[in-house]
């Protein structure tokens, strides 16, 4: 494997650990105290396998969540339920958004797919609108949709979601619906799909650790399902101990700090705006997301000076429907934010002093 | 998914962590320190994604190979490499032997493949030989062997896995070699094909941290072949972030380790002749394998009896080509050997009066 010949930062992420990283969208708070306790604790029984079937942390995301146990699958990140979904259902077309997260594709081209990309485009500032449901052929049996989109931040409304849903239900199609960043939203339980699981057996969702809870180096995951029978048969789809056991006790440990996700939540609320604001003012288009990062178009590249000033931002041009003038970035800390806006101004103005 | 239908000790493990565990096969001395220290002070970065590319990992683990990097994969426990390589590869007919490790067949039953069980007799101690080469067809890609073989602990003699791998070649077919237990044997370097690797890219070899460093609950494994090709397709076969951030430093300083597997090594080596001496006075029929683990057959079951007694043994019931009077224990300290044979002659007395 020549790793020069890799996409090595097709998701970004600064592995060195020396950079200011917006460019992923994880809680810039940091590993919660009481999780990290956890994980110190869980490493004193590291010789021992981890539970397969994670019992204890799937009873206390059911307490949680206000599901059954058997409602649960726990993953090795949300991207193992991701492919071990593609693998079980093995559909033959299904239909995602571009942009959307590119491991949706890559899972589902793991079997023979044939793979309808819906394009949201930037002049209707990448908004799903009901058009969506004329995408559908009698063959689709797979959605992916994410609420909020990754990397817009942009929601769907509530109306057209439950369209999708029901459309979905009609013509047996199954609905993967990744609700990663659901968290940071100023208003969660008003976008989730959890209350329609009961009746839905053909809705999916997925939710992560990974980001709310600043875990992206532990991974942690888990689907949400009243099919039972397809959680089984995703959990065949790939190895028995995918979670760890040091995954499990942070987990665990996580669902307990409901202060740190209210921190972690007002701090998005409050900062997005500013961001928004600042960017904006920065002559840059902004994408009005919601979410805890925010999509932005530049007249000039950037990667490259920002990380030299230490910064390391998220191109967006490997996302289909999108180009290399587009950025993601995370809202951080309001330190931190001035700190990236800052940078911009200096890049920006520079580039335009040379144009 | 409801837990009760799942069979949940398919693989063995104490999960609760009150039982003396003899069903799993990881090293008795426990984590070592120093990996210890490395998982906790990766506790302190958990909020970063790990490398999917694993380089500092991979760079280490080619140092102690003296293998390029290139020809190395790492992956959430040697089990995630399975489901990769079988995914990868989509094997029209596959062999495995019967007994062997079970993910092989899960993992090659997730692409439509013909699989043959190759059965290794009790009568002939469960050793492979030559007319295994009869059991290929025109049309077999791929064949899993182990070595030393799970739950067996019996070595292939070199001179007949050279044979294989020489068919295999000259029939376009794959080998899978599992080498996870390699290192429990008294002189692993004698077994090891790691040196046919440049001249057989046919040839894939699987390890694991897991168990030689006891490190099960952190799930860390690597592949190594010379065909970088089929590597990178494994990579693509799953979510790019499989392996922590934590797994990746744990495994940079177990290689460091090497007192720690000479102990563990040497512990082995002299226990596993004590406890077989042992079990065979008990009146058990006593595979001679080399690892450590040893498998008998037992004439009354004994599970419930040693639970009772806060010890867990693997029953092999769910083994193709055995049957539930054969049981797997580990080599473990000389005391823990020692209860386990206490409690075996108290079972074995009491099921003796009985009858």
């Amino acid at each position: 494997m020549n790793a020069d010949k890799l996409d090595t930062h097709a998701h970004g992420g600064d592995y060195s650990g020396t950079l200011l990283d917006f460019s992923v969208n994880v809680s810039p708070l940091g590993v919660p105290d009481a999780v990290r306790v956890a994980l110190s604790e869980a490493v004193t029984r590291a010789d021992r396998y981890p539970d397969p079937l994670c019992r204890d942390l799937r009873a206390a995301i059911g307490a949680a969540e206000n599901i059954p146990p058997d409602w649960i699958l726990c993953g090795n990140g949300a991207s193992d339920l991701i492919y071990r979904a593609a693998l079980a259902i093995r559909p033959k077309h299904a239909i995602v958004t571009a942009p959307a997260f590119s491991e949706y594709e890559a899972a589902l081209s793991l079997s023979d797919c044939e793979i309808t990309r819906y394009p949201l485009s930037a002049e209707n500032g990448f908004r799903l609108d009901a058009d969506f449901l004329n995408a559908f052929t009698p063959g689709t049996n797979v959605i992916f949709l994410c609420q909020p989109n990754n990397p817009t931040g942009v929601t769907i409304p509530q109306a057209l979601l439950f369209r999708v849903l029901e459309h979905c239900r009609e013509t047996g199609c199954r609905l993967i619906l990744d609700e990663c960043f659901l968290g940071f939203l100023d208003c969660p339980e008003q976008f989730t799909l959890r209350g329609k699981l009961p009746d839905f057996p053909n809705l999916l969702l997925l939710r992560a650790f990974t980001k709310l809870y600043g875990l992206a180096g532990v991974r942690l995951g888990y689907a949400l399902c009243a099919d039972a029978a397809l959680l089984e048969q995703m959990r065949r789809c790939g190895p028995p101990w995918n979670v760890s056991e040091l995954a499990q006790a942070a987990g665990v440990a996580a669902l307990r700090e409901s202060a740190y996700v209210d921190a972690v939540r007002r701090l998005v609320s409050r900062e997005r705006p500013k961001l928004y604001a600042d960017l904006s003012a920065l002559g840059l288009r902004v994408i009005p997301g919601e979410a805890n990062f925010l999509l932005f178009r530049s007249p000039a590249p950037l990667s490259d000076a920002l990380r030299e000033r230490g910064i390391l931002v998220r191109n967006c041009g490997n996302f289909h429907g999108l180009d290399d003038t587009w950025y993601r970035v995370a809202v951080r800390t309001e330190a931190e934010n001035r700190r990236l806006i800052a940078a911009l101004r200096e890049v920006l103005c520079e580039k335009r002093n040379v144009l």
